[in-house]
């Protein structure tokens, strides 16, 4: 990694400036076409690189760099005489200035981020102003909803355009609101936030249902078989629950960044970890899926010519433990549950802690709290959405709290090897979407703790769609440690149409088809399309 | 047309050749590029309308310059030394040189016909060799399969790749193969003709669901909202079942032919004539549909970049009545019921037929026959499938006739004056799909006579698909006489999902729903997006 540093800074300007492609293929051509060609989008990237490698060596040499390119770029960009008063095509610079800032406390960069949130969309458009500067008649075809650039951020009801591009800059907006404090521009993004994800999210968590433009449609338009909701739009809600998590602790939040990382972002990968999703279709009809509707494949490949999900599962993975807990004012915060340890500082004293869970598939958990001394601090732990019934012991004894905005606290004198242990009642749940939504009318889908559930054809009648769901089910899980890497499937006795009786037909009366009983199995979604490449199917009928 | 004939004659070449584009923009390279150049296929258009034109005005100048160029074309391809063993990219020329037989009696232009049928798919492929030839390495993304060409139609299982070129193909093959009775032809094309009708057709008696190749894709594959069933393969899968009808008096060809016409063909045009559908979904779920899914619209469009549609409907529209009588060895058949005058010589007597009806708005059919003078012969009348109970009367008098395979023969001296009059009851059917349609499991479709309907945002509540069909539903049927031109509408007192209680959720455990009821209206599907451009829907949620 040293090595790769030591090229990347090699190939930094004297003025700071550092983007190959421009001082090599194209010189003199620097911020011509910021529409277009992700120049801010890479810095963004790099900063974001760079603080992590901070973070994680203690080492400054990319950090620099970047600084010294970020000091460019804000040279650069603004509302002054000789800069220029534009943003990227993509956003991603917004929220890593905004990280960048916060490695270096200099406030330059959180002032630039806040410049080119609030730059964005006014008029005159700048994309058609420097369009005009390089004698471009090309629009995108998107028009300037798909880049975020219609209108101000301010004036957005609803989240728009790219899927990626909306929640890059959501995320950005989010992080300059929380630093700044400003009311307003919080305002909107829990207003986008809220569209997001009441309106146009996936059961899965997954977002961007149309693959032409990668992009969001409008309110309440979820096709399953033709979702595109890119692994990398479903990472970067999950990154955006979390930021606005950070902003106001509320359940919710993490229960959308729960949904989003169990189901639409690890479907993104294989169970080996060598085969990738680009699109995250909650049906698959048929192997020739890849034929009948162009980019969405029900198989996974190994990469792609714009190959942005592989390592962005490998970035969101390997982030992953900066999910699960965060800090309070005066204590500890838990908001996702895994196997995981933590060592921290809370009021002064270092406090260890410890936790363990089998969870998703069962939902127990065990904390066990190590303070260096006895110290008095709230521990917050997430009640899940989903959850409707559930205990909490300390030290064997039960606890009766209520939780407030999804969160329970618990605030006392922790001693060394107090254990906390929270049980999450965890029934298979039969769950319905708005009728708004023709996609799903008539349709059911199981839901087991944040899993999301689906049919197999391996493991059931290839016509999926013949299977009926009726309201009382007797659901049974059962843990099979050899399925799919280990995970906890679902069977239940339903309902399907008997195909007795249609040959070669088509069309005919209605009326003639016969029920009978037929046993269903269940998968976790996340897991699907590892075993042959056949039929799938999230939403089922239901009687 | 005359001016435009002399035009186009002046432009042929003195060996018989007839295409600006090679003698003009690209001199030299004719028929070096049958796979994508169109070559043959814009030869075998010029024919059917010289053909046409010769048929409507008995003038030969374009027929006599057609057959120039059919027997320049007759002298360039076949298996020779010096010859080329090719065939197009785009089926046409082969039904086109069989019409051209027909008016001219010269049998090499039907042997050309049956060599370009039974070359096409043999290996090596003509397309790779040409390409080879051309230094050109790229492949269209469709495969050979998208031209008809991995294979020889002989051994072809299901109707596949480009929808209109597959149906091109398959009626040039029915023309040879009425022509030289060659029954394994015959079978084969009956083979794919069922494959294409049992398991790939809409209920529009449309073809070609996939939008990405505008192709065939898979058995059951009907997907509603991204249906291509792009109107020219409409119009295409009507003409290939009157072909098939020409060879086997079976009025299952006569159904399929009337069910594209009045449904998903004359959808493919506005009331007013001024306005065109590519493609013909049969759900529209936004306005905002092409945006979401490419090409496909809710709206129809004045012109296309690729026109092929418009003069396609012009074509079949003035074409109808060649469709609706023909003629059998000892008779006159009435193929589709519509008001209409037919004269022809039946056992060298000249007959004249009167039909009188408001078809498909009722079933009452008149036909007022006057022979010159009294004469034997077989009157055939097709007893459309759909068609649960009919009655005839001849001259007042019930006439008990069985039908077989779909037609009643009526045999009798015919006199001046005889009427027949046939009535076919038209009550409103509920339709299924075969259920391994994973596309309409749990709906239904509602049909009266040849006639789909659908539910239109404009007469309803736009949450189309909240609506519910039980399975016996009291409908009325109401001529408005000032409705979308003139239609039949249909009413029904149905059940519908009561949104209340869903606030701004978007899912929810299931089994909360109430369900009222409501009233619901349909119109005929082929007048849709005649008003305002809204959500429509064909296939409704059965109880």
């Amino acid at each position: 990694m040293d090595d790769v540093v030591d090229l990347i800074v090699s190939a930094q300007q004297p003025d700071g400036y550092l983007n190959t492609y421009y001082t090599v293929a194209e010189p003199g051509q620097r911020w011509t076409n910021l529409r277009d060609m992700h120049e801010l989008y890479c810095a963004g990237h790099l900063m974001e690189a760079a603080v992590a490698y901070h973070q994680a060596t203690g080492k400054r040499k990319l950090l620099d760099c970047l600084c010294r390119y970020a000091d460019h770029i804000d040279a650069q960009f603004g509302p002054g005489p000789n800069q220029t008063p534009g943003y990227c095509g993509h956003p991603e610079i917004e929220l890593a200035l905004v990280s960048l800032y916060r490695a270096t406390d200099e406030l330059r960069y959180l002032d630039l981020a806040r410049y080119f949130v609030a730059q964005r969309g006014k008029s005159p458009n700048y994309f058609a102003v420097e369009a005009g500067q390089r004698r471009d008649a090309t629009e995108h075809w998107g028009g300037p909803e798909y880049y975020q650039a219609d209108k101000p951020l301010s004036q957005q009801i609803s989240i728009e355009g790219h899927a990626v591009r909306a929640l890059y800059l959501l995320s950005g907006a989010i992080d300059v609101a929380a630093e700044t404090g400003d009311p307003r521009l919080l305002a909107t993004c829990k207003r986008l936030f809220d569209n997001c994800v009441n309106r146009r999210m996936y059961i899965t968590g997954a977002v961007g249902s149309g693959r032409h433009g990668e992009r969001f449609t409008y309110d309440y338009d979820l096709p399953n078989e033709t979702a595109y909701a890119e692994t990398c739009a479903n990472i970067a809600l999950a990154l955006t629950a979390h930021r606005m998590l950070q902003v106001e602790l509320n359940g919710r939040y993490g229960d959308v960044m729960e949904r989003a990382i169990y189901n639409g972002v690890t479907s993104g990968v294989s169970l080996k970890g060598d085969r990738f999703f680009y699109a995250n279709p909650l049906t698959a009809a048929h192997e020739a899926l890849t034929t009948t509707t162009g980019t969405i494949s029900a198989k996974r490949q190994q990469w792609f010519d714009c190959a942005c999900c592989p390592p962005n599962i490998a970035r969101l993975l390997a982030k992953v433990n900066q999910l699960i807990f965060s800090k309070s004012a005066n204590g500890l915060i838990v908001n996702l549950y895994s196997s995981s340890k933590v060592r921290t500082q809370i009021g002064g004293v270092n406090v260890a802690a410890e936790m363990k869970t089998f969870y998703p598939w069962d939902g127990i958990i065990e904390i066990n709290l190590v303070p260096a001394q006895t110290a008095g601090f709230s521990l917050a732990l997430r009640i899940p959405g989903w959850c409707a019934k559930w205990s909490l012991k300390v030290n064997g004894k039960i606890v009766k709290l209520k939780s407030a905005d999804g969160y329970v606290f618990i605030d006392r004198d922790w001693r060394k090897g107090d254990v906390v242990r929270l049980e999450l009642d965890m029934p298979v749940r039969i769950t319905e979407t708005n009728l708004r939504s023709r996609n799903n009318a008539g349709k059911v889908a199981m839901e087991r703790g944040p899993i999301v559930y689906c049919a197999e054809e391996v493991d059931n009648d290839p016509d999926l769609s013949s299977y009926i769901v009726p309201p009382i089910t007797k659901w049974s899980t059962k843990l099979e440690p050899r399925l799919l890497g280990g995970v906890v499937s679902i069977t239940g006795k339903v309902l399907k149409e008997d195909p007795a009786g249609w040959n070669d037909q088509l069309y005919r009366s209605a009326g003639q088809s016969k029920l009978k009983t037929a046993q269903l199995k269940l998968i976790p979604y996340c897991t699907w399309s590892n075993r042959k490449v056949k039929r799938m199917q999230v939403w089922l009928r239901r009687a």
